[in-house]
């Protein structure tokens, strides 16, 4: 089933080609496997967040003082900091809703670093809320982890 | 007087340490340079913007079809549509207004690619704007550009 559902995300995935100056030193096979492992990442965020855990959600975040999220309350920084945030947005299970991420797109930036682009949706009770992100990943010992998010909320209609 | 706005531009950017990983193969005098570089072209893209002159505003974004911006209507893709975009939305000098970053930091992603948070300032008769950006640049032949853009408004306050 997991299988599955990682096969159906990296269908969906738009895999842009590397400008020289930065895939050098990287195989085709390097970043077909970069992309794999990152696009796995999102999908572990994404089910840990439908089963109300925010700590394995939190786990594709880098664990460290110096990661990024930002938002429309301007930036917050730090890997504690980020996870209050999102407790204190979404205190239970009905306002974290169900989430669905789509129009993925992994654009390397060398060999340990790639830019992920995509929308996100949030299907709940109290009302649907959805937008577009801007992640940057790098890739640590443990695995590729996301270092910045920038995520915006849709324009909502006047 | 142009060195007085970089010197002053330079002393407000935090530049923070790269982590192990992706600092490998760059050293500190190579990283010094990047940054200089990147602060070099947003000052600018800044400089240009206030005379409003978009074509030179838009020297510092990849030239190519797959340079990204998002916002609060979507993802715009290639350059010539995200010019278009900032003359449909900035028509004039006096929509235009006059733009200021701060709080920029860079924060290096490998020899060829760099992250950069700021926060942009439009003062303009119409009304003040402002909000937060994420920039995405890499190392061309011709000097670093930005290759995704993610600029958020503030939240108005209620």
């Amino acid at each position: 089933m997991k299988s599955r559902v990682l096969m159906a995300l990296a269908a969906s995935v738009l895999f842009l080609g590397l400008p020289a100056q930065v895939s050098s030193g990287q195989s085709a096979e390097q970043a077909d496997s970069a992309r794999a492992a990152i696009i796995a990442v999102l999908d572990m965020q994404r089910q840990a967040w439908n089963r109300g855990d925010v700590v394995a959600f939190m786990e594709s975040y880098w664990n460290s003082p110096e990661v990024t999220f930002a938002g429309s309350s301007g930036i917050t920084r730090g890997w504690q900091p980020v996870m209050e945030r999102y407790r204190k947005n979404y205190p239970d299970q009905n306002t974290m809703g169900h989430l669905d991420f789509s129009d993925l797109e992994v654009r390397s930036l060398g060999k340990n670093a790639a830019l992920v682009l995509g929308r996100w949706h949030l299907k709940r009770d109290s009302g649907e809320l959805g937008g577009i992100f801007t992640l940057v990943f790098q890739q640590f010992p443990n695995g590729w982890r996301i270092i910045h998010d920038h995520t915006s909320l849709d324009a909502k209609a006047p």
